[in-house]
């Protein structure tokens, strides 16, 4: 099937507008592009629930900090638009960041309207190293959502923060529209699925799969009936790779967003790991 | 006319898909309620340029600092209700802080997901003595865009700053509706329109009519031919009442929201003064 490639929003607008005078269900997944299997599997989940489906793919400056990846992070369109093709999306919209924010604006708070989510999601696990980062995820994810105006928006459980963040988004600035939270998706040896992971070098690639390794060990002990947090992170630690730099293994109640110390039923078990230079996150809902 | 006083959310929401699948165009009116010749100048034009009309009416508690009157603030919704029925408005929405925030949640960004106008719009005239305001303002004016999902909304030219800060934020955030501007109603003897005129005793409200003389004065100067902003500055100081204490008093460019050194067309000039207890702002556009 032919995936219109849109760079402007106002053709996106223009096609949103007929289908919605038929009637017609809109999905929108929104991504950076170098899309993976993880996107194909929200792109598929959104062509079963919709009858249109958009897919955005910006690479957002707003959310990168300046010491960030922003300029290194991969950009591969001709590849996003066939995997889009392959699944049968209908647009993918691919704006600059002059069309997104214009055109002699300084691309912070000084001249640009932003969204900031509470500070009590923010202020913990990737916002504590990442300040600003919600924010910029939050406004273009409104943007998008402005612009496309969907009935379904689609986002990977793998960012399992942003996910909750704009579910309360969503609640907090009274949106028409439902997040569909998706599983993430691994590879064979467990390695959660991440644009990211092209930065690793073959041996960083060994030292990496120690993350989703000690999530493993988190979810089998909590089967086994060990619940006391302190216990489940230290035997985490103990299975990690010694090259890599834990940033945060936290326990989180994922209806409230609050510290739990002994997990239960829908505990969030997040970790943001260094593996060489490159910043790999993943995660468990037990 | 009946006007339909609706409190909740999904009511509204209710009304207005409803109205939508007719193909009716939808005008929004935010107030804070204590309706006066000014607001119903707002709904007279709403009426005029749409099929449905809202009348929102909420005292937004996120929009007032620790000091401000809050609580004081005139509650008149039974006159407002005659307002809306004389002119012909199709639905009062007048929701309680609890509909429009949730339970159990900080009003303040510990707990909720704010809308920030830029810094460089903020930061001057009402924004510098209201830290926070135009945060709540745009968090509730985008609310209410997304329960009403209005084609145009109303605003008053009294509150100029505020006015240039929801327009961009509509272009910040890609919203799919227009801002119609209105101008300054005002009593016969020059005083603006304000609910806040009520808390004036005879004298204060003898003391205010100073505000409007002196914009009339700067007008009257600019037309002569006198551009040169501390000139007119004084001028207008001048007449002032001496027992009103002036908070500011900026001339800006109404294209880009700068200061001007030099009035020319499109110039705001914008006076905030305390009388009393009271503030009061007003403002012209040359």
């Amino acid at each position: 099937m032919d995936t219109l490639l849109l760079n402007n929003i106002k053709d996106v607008r223009h096609n949103i507008e007929n289908w919605k005078k038929d009637g017609l269900k809109i999905g929108l997944v929104p991504t950076m592009g170098a899309l993976h299997n993880g996107h194909a599997s929200l792109i598929k989940k959104a062509k079963e629930m919709c009858d249109k489906v958009v897919v955005s793919v910006f690479v957002n400056p707003i959310q990168f900090g300046p010491n960030e990846d922003f300029d290194k992070y991969p950009r591969t369109i001709e590849n996003d638009k066939k995997v889009c093709e392959e699944i049968g999306a209908d647009i993918i919209f691919a704006p600059s960041p002059k069309e997104m924010y214009g055109e002699n604006k300084k691309l912070s708070n000084i001249d640009l309207t932003f969204v900031c989510p509470p500070y009590s999601l923010v202020d913990c696990l990737c916002g504590k190293s990442r300040p600003g980062h919600f924010d910029g995820v939050a406004t273009v994810v409104l943007k998008l959502f402005n612009i496309v105006t969907p009935d379904y928006a689609f986002f990977g459980l793998k960012d399992a923060q942003q996910l909750f963040i704009l579910k309360n988004m969503v609640k907090d600035l009274n949106l028409n529209l439902t997040i569909i939270p998706c599983p993430i998706v691994r590879e064979d040896d467990g390695l959660a699925l991440s644009s990211r992971n092209t930065y690793l070098s073959a041996e960083e690639r060994k030292q990496a799969l120690t993350i989703s390794a000690s999530l493993r060990k988190i979810e089998s002990l909590y089967k086994q009936g060990i619940t006391d947090v302190s216990t489940l992170f230290d035997t985490a630690l103990s299975i990690l790779d010694k090259n890599t730099e834990l940033e945060y293994l936290e326990f989180r109640d994922y209806d409230n967003f609050e510290k739990v110390s002994n997990v239960k039923n829908n505990t969030l078990i997040a970790i943001a790991v260094r593996v060489g230079k490159t910043r790999l996150i993943d995660n468990i809902i037990v």
